[in-house]
């Protein structure tokens, strides 16, 4: 991955300069998806998903500094895109995609990583007992989005129980009384701004799938 | 799309000729899947799956004809391909897709398809409610693998009950009695080689996101 990863700067580096217009959003923006084409997350943090009939959110994984998201990627039709941080984009058209190989090779493993996480949150919402897939969601939220700190790795997202409830199809009171039940095993502290953090042997019970 | 995928076979037909050697499975085989390369699916269907830490199968999606699959993908160590058919596979080196913006061209929309199936299958797993899930994917696995038959669409792949009840996280007994109830509904029909066959018209309630 990480040779591959060089290779594709080369070729960037080979690919006429396009001046890009930045498109910003503020946190907590929805922002618009139009067939025609797909976004680049240049800086901040997108939460992608959908709704169930029941109008439940159900997280479909979220997009991050390089990554690619768009109606292109999906094909339900209440996918929904919100901000969760003040972001900057860049657009780029179905067309463009079409006519440059370099933006096809740039895209390729930005759109490799959401493949990965999209499967890893399938992986996790199969799991039968409640606790291990909490377990698995903290963990990946970890390696995805974690900073390093003095206790542990802190989940540089702020997150409500809802959302880690709607995260892995259960309730938040559940995801209340497991979180509890984490922080009396020692195995999560809550920051003062209200940031999980996991100690760094936390869950290793479930580490390996 | 469907401009997209002419636009990539007009390139494809640029790219010098590489003579691949086709790899044959039989159907019930174990695929090996090994780092450095991915496969592509010249004929027939491969179910990609992972086990839960209880040994649970949890199905990931499934690759058919023109679609790529293989450990870069994905980041779960367990990940395994079966063959549901007989199966002729061509192999990619991870160098080889490196080295050519037009491989790259190629498998993007491959994985863009692959990408939008996982996606679907976890939003049904986000589904309360396992009889909108059991209908959610009878209706993903009409429009994937569907072949139409003078009483409607008939899903084109033997499935158990046991199956069917891994890709929604539930039991064999509850896959029965809800396949039980959509028969005496009128819903869908079991041909004499016990392929599922949907009427047209069945499930419409739950067929919009």
């Amino acid at each position: 991955m990480h040779q591959f990863s060089r290779a594709i700067l080369e070729k960037k580096q080979q690919e006429p300069k396009v001046k890009r217009r930045l498109h910003f959003y503020a946190r907590g923006e929805q922002i618009p998806l139009v067939a025609q084409g797909v976004w680049e997350v240049d800086e901040g943090r997108v939460q992608l998903s959908t709704l169930s009939p029941e109008g439940e959110e159900i997280w479909l994984g979220w997009a991050e500094s390089s990554a690619f998201f768009g109606n292109w990627f999906s094909v339900l039709s209440s996918y929904q895109a919100i901000a969760l941080t003040d972001v900057r984009l860049k657009w780029y058209s179905l067309a463009e995609i079409n006519n440059s190989p370099y933006i096809a090779q740039t895209i390729l493993p930005q759109l490799v990583r959401r493949m990965r996480q999209t499967e890893i949150l399938l992986a996790i919402s199969g799991q039968r007992r409640v606790e291990v897939r909490l377990q698995h969601l903290l963990l990946l939220l970890k390696r995805e989005v974690g900073e390093p700190v003095p206790e542990g790795i802190r989940i540089g997202m702020r997150l409500t129980h809802q959302d880690l409830a709607n995260a892995i199809g259960t309730t938040r009171v559940t995801v209340t009384r497991l979180l509890t039940k984490f922080k009396n095993e020692g195995a999560i502290t809550v920051d003062s701004v209200r940031h999980i953090i996991l100690k760094h042997d936390s869950f290793t019970n479930v580490a390996d799938w």
